[in-house]
């Protein structure tokens, strides 16, 4: 839980569990009802963040080396946390983050074999330890995930064109961090039809947000 | 010691030290005897070394996170030893580097507070444990060091603009750095005549090789 009057819900998972359709329907539903809404996700519309991104897609600094490339990702994400997430969250908002530390924990980590010591500090120095209040975690096979993806058109971005083993990983990785963490994590079933999900979604944010109004009334009477 | 086959000297200590004179002179010196010699400092000459910095200088990008900045210059630094720095002790040359770790070590741990761990974790991911062979600390005063920029004109750098209570804590640092080291540090006495310090670097410098070449001989016989 952050300590800030806000609340920070992330929306975690490998590709093509249907993060990006939720996070619009959750956002939607919330506004309607008069909440304070921000959707953002890395490098989330900060001029630095967006300068880190465009350099690391830039082929005329390539190669980039891969320690270079985690440090420039994690550089984007403390000024995104500082610039962006964290002010929101102080001034009371709901913060919908798509992707976050447990993204990069379980794609770097996971998937690629940071040492998760190091993910663990990189984290610490670039949110300040700013940990969501809730994180959806989208989960489903990544066969069925990358097919999905597969009939979305467009061209593949880098990570969905990793090898299935890859996803495998990395969706291992996520689900280990939510057995670690039950208290925060919410492991939603995506194989199912999208407006079942949104429901088993709804009903979860629902709760929590529940939880943080009796608690903002208990602090602010 | 790296077990690259190049050998790696870096110029460190607070500023008005004369690192950037010795470290001409250790170059010249060394080319005229016909030794393979590459000059460096961050960013090196990389192209995204030098994006990194450039970021970091645009007024568009104000204000940058703390975190975000240490994250920035570690990722520069990064690129600089995995594209110069490495590929020249790879092949067999001897580097000299105008500041490395020791210098964020100082200046961000000892200067500014950053966790000496923190750091410790982000010069392992930075430079995969590269270490400096041989590391001459120039070390004297910081109102005298600060009185000779004084005297050098142009603008003062944002470091050159600290406090003296800071660059105090920072050569505090470096004292502290070559005692746990003696083995790669030598400490300069800065304070003496420019020709006079060039003489004690160039010993330090030749004994060094000497270790060196002897021990490229047993290696290679």
């Amino acid at each position: 839980m952050t300590s800030l009057p806000g609340f920070f819900i992330t929306f975690e998972g490998i590709e093509g569990g249907g993060k990006t359709t939720q996070i619009r329907r959750v956002a939607d539903r919330l506004s309607s009802m008069g909440v304070d809404v921000l959707v953002t996700r890395e490098p989330g519309g900060d001029p630095l963040a967006e300068s880190i991104r465009r350099l690391l897609l830039d082929p005329a600094n390539a190669p980039v080396a891969p320690a270079a490339e985690l440090l420039l990702y994690a550089a984007a994400r403390a000024q995104h946390v500082a610039r962006v997430i964290r002010p929101a969250l102080e001034s009371g908002r709901v913060v919908l983050c798509d992707r976050y530390s447990d993204s990069t924990d379980a794609y770097q980590g996971g998937g690629r074999g940071v040492d998760p010591e190091m993910l663990r500090t990189l984290h610490r120095l670039a949110t300040g330890d700013l940990k969501p209040d809730l994180t959806l975690l989208f989960d489903l096979d990544p066969e069925e995930g990358l097919a999905r993806i597969g009939t979305r058109g467009g061209e593949k971005d880098r990570m969905e064109g990793e090898t299935l083993a890859f996803h495998r990983s990395v969706r291992e990785a996520f689900l280990n961090a939510a057995r670690r963490e039950p208290e925060r994590f919410r492991v939603i079933d995506a194989r199912r039809n999208v407006d079942a999900v949104t429901d088993v979604v709804w009903a979860e944010v629902q709760t929590a947000l529940e939880k943080w109004k009796i608690g903002r009334r208990e602090a602010c009477p």
